[in-house]
């Protein structure tokens, strides 16, 4: 049976961000960069002050004190009518161009006005004193931001300090939602005995969300591999199709076989984790189509593990490494599957070290445990027994 | 000067969390719910199997081997037409409702068919054998969830299983965004010479749709009481006033003197912390209104500190605590002016540890140290010099 790292890898192999379109940068946020970044402009523009106080040359204040001539006032967003002369001085607000002839601001505390016309410098400064030099933030020709970024809200005010009005990115796909089953019952619909209310439909809908991608909820489908087609080929319209249910051995669990009818590729069917074993991976045309698990957690933790990298590599994002964190498990953990496991797992910060305990029992059907947790604890194929106080990887929720 | 803590304690006893709504489950994601939610169910609502197999009396393979009936099959979803008899047995699937009369389900590894109408079994089990009970994982009666809680995907499952098709949360704010300055330029307009771009309102705009909200952007106000004026006025038709800029000592900082004469009643300007200073927040009747200063680093800063826990407590979440996380500074940082700083830093993982260094100059206008980083360090008021290898606290962005 594939591994969780072998399957990860293949569904990533075959998948390829989409096409690129461009946004208002005000639209962008959290779309993966297009294409690289390059500076047109020096930020700042100009060589400015870096705080309120006196342009002055600073040869003319070397042997301080020394009384120059006030000849102007340059606000923030105004430049000096007239550059500044051999003994004279400005005043200057904090981020307004120098003058030219300028190559020192000096601070009001070291300044003393002298009438209306004049001021007296107390200290010498050397040039650049409090200058910001254009181009101290970002130089014209560097490359700000490279493709496959991730435009947090930091990114998008640096786009908007380089002037970038309009932006090149990856467009979102759009996810298909199929929940099938012949026991799962709208919410707003009387739920007759023996069967379920359709909780992963909403679960992966807000998992989808949370990605910045619209998701598309389909009717549910019955166990009946003619009606499932139907709505599967629906979903397939869209650019990822998602399933839930229906994907064991069991004699109802018709998924795997509506879809090869329909013509999609099986890339791998079972998966060595629990929970979440009977995960399907295919391929409809271009388009990434996973069958999920109906219990609510194998949902959720296949999504987390397998769908999103997916959607990442669509929206043309670095994928995020997995489980690059670690913490103390509190407790002691065996097992004997050979599986790797997926806990939901308690993370806390106890005397500046980062512990980490499961929510208790881990029955794949216990919803709750995962609204209890903030962490899914990864315990790897080959351990048999964590002890207490042992490392583990852990992936926040 | 008020500190950093005393500054978040006033804004926070200033605010209420607004109105509650209702809305359909699948719009509530990271809404903060306005009341409990108590189980009105039991999840599951009935007993069933938990894998596929055979519906027995445990009674009748008391004395395995043993030899039933076959009277039927029971998928998921469906319900037995009649009681499981003494010395009868049913195929049953995963998650079907059990009959009555049945108090284990035997896995098929332990069955062997007899025929078409029998089933012998090779093991005895007790009762409860491979039963969920209703209400294993939320009995009825429970609170599930608490007001306050804020709904991630897995509590929008969580809803759904207990069949909540509408929720009630609290409205989300609206937040009016005011650049001010007359050196601010708009993206799209020719950039004239001493001029920058108007990037906070980009990076605030991105800041209030993280959590959630409704970003109103509003035209850049130039340094002068009556048009600034007007502008705030419009901006206080929102839930929520914020200005960048203008707020500092200089002769053109005006959004003070604006906002006063509009009878927006000043709480507090200024806090003791490096970037952000001239930080005000005041109140206009229950509406809070924040200036904060225009360096794009210090805009960044202030509004995390301080008006994402105003917004997080207005949206009815518990405010999350800050800085509870740390980590080891690999370098040393030195200040002598009492305040406390938020660094630009950058956190790791090296060896199972969790280390932070700085994106490195921490010039307040230097935005891409933002777009470096991906947390803040945090070194309070009292230290002067945090040795390499310390424990700092860190906030992730």
């Amino acid at each position: 049976m594939l591994s969780a790292i072998e399957a990860r890898a293949t569904i990533l192999s075959n998948i390829a961000p989409l096409g690129s379109i461009t946004v208002e940068l005000g639209h962008a946020l959290h779309s993966g960069l297009a294409h690289d970044i390059v500076a047109r402009v020096d930020v700042p523009a100009f060589d400015n002050a870096q705080m309120d106080g006196y342009a002055v040359r600073s040869a003319d204040v070397q042997a301080a004190p020394a009384t120059l001539r006030l000849s102007g006032e340059i606000a923030a967003g105004s430049v000096a009518p007239q550059p500044l002369r051999p003994h004279e001085t400005m005043r200057i607000m904090t981020g307004a161009k120098i003058p030219n002839g300028c190559d020192a601001v000096i601070q009001q505390e070291w300044a003393e006005a002298k009438g209306e016309d004049a001021v007296t410098f107390t200290r010498s400064v050397s040039p650049g004193h409090n200058i910001r030099k254009a181009g101290a933030d970002i130089p014209a020709g560097t490359t700000v931001l490279s493709r496959g970024r991730r435009l947090r809200p930091q990114e998008i005010g640096v786009m908007a300090s380089l002037g970038e009005e309009f932006v090149s990115v990856y467009r979102r796909p759009s996810v298909a939602i199929l929940p099938t089953g012949n026991e799962v019952t709208a919410l707003g619909k009387n739920l007759p005995p023996g069967k379920v209310r359709n909780s992963n439909a909403y679960t992966l809908g807000a998992l989808v969300r949370d990605l910045g991608c619209d998701a598309v909820q389909l009717d549910i489908a019955p166990d009946n591999t003619e009606e499932l087609g139907a709505r599967m080929l629906k979903g397939l319209r869209e650019d990822i199709l998602v399933t839930t249910g229906g994907v064991s051995v069991g004699k109802y669990d018709l998924v795997k076989d509506a879809l090869e009818s329909l013509g999609v590729e099986i890339v791998f069917w079972k998966v060595n984790i629990k929970p979440g074993m009977p995960l399907l991976f295919g391929r409809y045309g271009d388009k990434p189509v996973f069958a999920l698990p109906g219990n609510p957690v194998s949902t959720m933790v296949t999504f987390l593990q397998f769908v999103k990298p997916a959607i990442e590599k669509m929206l043309g994002l670095e994928v995020e490494e997995r489980s690059s964190r670690k913490a103390k498990l509190v407790h002691e953990y065996a097992k004997k599957d050979g599986k790797r496991h997926y806990l939901r797992g308690i993370l806390a910060h106890e005397n500046g070290e980062a512990v980490v305990r499961t929510t208790g029992p881990q029955v794949s059907n216990v919803m709750t445990s995962l609204a209890l947790a903030n962490c899914l604890i990864i315990i790897p194929e080959d351990r048999e027994l964590v002890r207490a106080g042992e490392e583990v990887e852990i992936e926040l929720l």
